[in-house]
């Protein structure tokens, strides 16, 4: 069967994977069918260069483009960020300094080519055609496009019938990064699903130009660690590349078993046909918890080293698989004016669980251990003077102390 | 009382003559109070340099802040007009080269000197600061206003909701418009009621450039000779500014008694008090028509000069006043298959009046002459093969001849 397979079919198969939608597939195949290599487009905000793996969807598919022989362009788009939010509402987005730019581009430098070949690799600057621009021509680019045309960007039509204030200059965004298609003569550009209309605008630009329209991916925003919500900083739910080693493995082990498979898909160079054989064999009775090994092994080298993930593992499985608990237990101090706290309330009191019939519901499956005795009973009381370490599941800890209530 | 009237209000008198809206007066007041004198400013259009009376109500506004003693900026918007449509969908709209704006610039010199004083009136070109904005500085600008304020303006907000494109770059003209005030330190701007939205912006430019917001006066747009359509060339109720003096002297005559007075308010630079005797007089019995003659005259010394306004006022008397009839009266065949057609018809067939009753009404008001000779009666008819010089009340001259149908 895969002899019989075009080498348009094999790159296909390597693009599609884990992308959400590809406009349009049959150009696409067009431009592969060049044989020459494809200029691949994707633009980086410099005004966050600290990354997470979230971040990585994108980047590993560049390198998979990189690796069938395109040319990947990082655009930094340091010109609007060096002009920042002029309207002066948003403190948090100062304009940067041509220096801070500079400085912001390394750190994306040393980020993405732990996954990129910087032989292989351009870094532009959109400043560099962006600075040049004048008035008139961005008066002549603001033309070539309609207000309808840029309300019906989901942001923007939500705000305008919310009654929420949109900038004149943000209709102005869209067209730039879509003459930076133009300007770069993208054949393809990347993008989160969020940038869709933004990288619907090079398309048409490019037509606008004559150009053979750029060739849209889009890939999906990543879930976090929680399995529902898109990684980010904020939720706390990231892996971040600059984690340490053991805190990588911890956070992958800690994913369900089915985030893991999506993890594998945008996250794993692993060819999918391996990927499904490591399917079949947990089917067939194997430990998920051996593949989500793997897993934070693969990610942890890729940031890290292989040694780094080497120790990784030992560690984890000398701490959690052997029952040992971390160094720094948080203390919980709880009171009661009783002899004793059940424990299925104090879990909850101590913030282990979030409710006493998720207590309840974790002592039958054999998962909560004091002093790293498992509980086998629901009744189990923690008496007053006393002091326990708790474990919940694999990675919860605190160790709890329980007084005399204070006289009120 | 006039004695006891400040120089402010005899400055405000003049200003209020025919405006139709100051924004804000008590700002003007302020402004007036300095007692150096003010930047006015208005702007024209070099792409249709030719004016015509109604475009000079602005103008006569201009001269009278002149009289008073401020400063006059004639805004020649090259810059914008050098652009063109760049959508190219609007094919009339062609860039100017800078040849042509300094050609039409010229002829626009020529025009409004007939007005205003040269020596105290500053042409500029907006090109002149505009020409190096650069992308940058406009995106700067945009930041200042919101989408939703733009689509108030009663011409965009029609549009979009009649989903009538509006490119993007509409929305940069009015902030370009507005930022000239802000170069020019405006202290007030006169402009069309149709404006009132762009002058604003200015305001709202200034404000955020920590300058004094400029007055906005807006003019009425006059009406055409027709007393009911604004005046434009298009519909061709118009005076032009270099139409002959025997043509001046005519429309002004052919306008109704109610319009004169209008026109009076706002060609006119005889002082208020001056009209309003006139008016007084007519109520007493003055025969309008002289009152007419006068304001006619007025226009005609204008933009020509004094004897030209008086032959033009002879040669007008000389050929209605004395029943005497045009040279190049027009030729109207009409024909007939019975012996001959009634009057009342022929006058309607030739478009001498709207309808047979319109025939009757003016007949009875002895305002029909056939060869000279008052028509007395509604019966007259014009026999077949006859051909008769026809005349309706002042102006409307035919020479209607009668013949034979054609056989079908």
């Amino acid at each position: 069967m895969q002899d019989t397979k075009t080498n348009i079919d094999l790159q296909l198969e390597v693009i599609e994977r884990g992308a959400e939608e590809i406009l349009v597939k049959d150009e696409l195949v067009e431009k592969l069918k060049r044989g020459t290599p494809l200029r691949i487009k994707a633009g980086f905000d410099p005004t966050a260069p600290d990354i997470h793996v979230g971040h990585t969807v994108l980047i590993n598919k560049l390198k998979q483009f990189q690796d069938l022989g395109h040319e990947v362009l990082c655009l930094i788009g340091d010109f609007t960020a060096m002009i920042g939010d002029p309207t002066g509402k948003n403190i948090t987005r100062q304009p940067l300094t041509p220096l801070q730019v500079a400085e912001n581009a390394k750190t994306y430098e040393k980020q993405i080519f732990k996954v990129l070949d910087p032989k292989k690799t351009k870094i532009v600057f959109n400043s560099h055609w962006l600075g040049s621009l004048s008035a008139k021509d961005l008066i002549e680019l603001a033309a070539k496009q309609t207000v309808a045309r840029m309300l019906e960007r989901d942001d923007f039509s939500k705000r305008y019938q919310q009654g929420v204030s949109i900038a004149i200059h943000e209709f102005l965004y869209p067209l730039l990064q879509g003459y930076d298609s133009v300007e770069l003569r993208a054949d393809v550009e990347l993008g989160g699903t969020d940038q869709k209309f933004n990288l619907l605008m090079g398309r048409e630009l490019q037509k606008a130009s004559q150009q053979s329209p750029q060739v849209v991916i889009t890939m999906p925003l990543l879930e976090g660690l929680d399995g529902i919500k898109k990684m980010s900083k904020s939720l706390n739910n990231y892996i971040g590349i600059t984690d340490e080693p053991s805190e990588m493995f911890g956070k992958v082990m800690s994913i369900s078993d089915g985030l893991m498979w999506r993890y594998y898909e945008l996250l794993s160079f692993k060819p999918m046909a391996e990927i499904d054989a490591l399917k079949t064999k947990v089917d067939e009775g194997m430990n998920p918890r051996d593949v989500k090994i793997l897993l934070a092994k693969e990610i942890i080298a890729r940031f890290h080293d292989a040694a780094a993930a080497d120790e990784a593992e030992e560690k984890f499985i000398h701490q959690f698989s052997q029952g040992l608990m971390p160094e720094d237990i948080p203390v919980v101090n709880l009171s009661t004016d009783k002899d004793a706290i059940p424990l299925i309330n104090a879990l909850k009191d101590a913030g282990l669980t979030k409710s006493t019939s998720e207590s309840m519901r974790m002592i039958k499956q054999g998962a909560v251990k004091l002093d790293g005795e498992r509980v086998n009973t629901m009744e189990h009381l923690l008496k007053k003077g006393s002091a326990v370490v708790v474990q919940v599941g694999k990675r919860r800890f605190a160790e709890i102390k329980v007084s005399d209530s204070e006289p009120t």
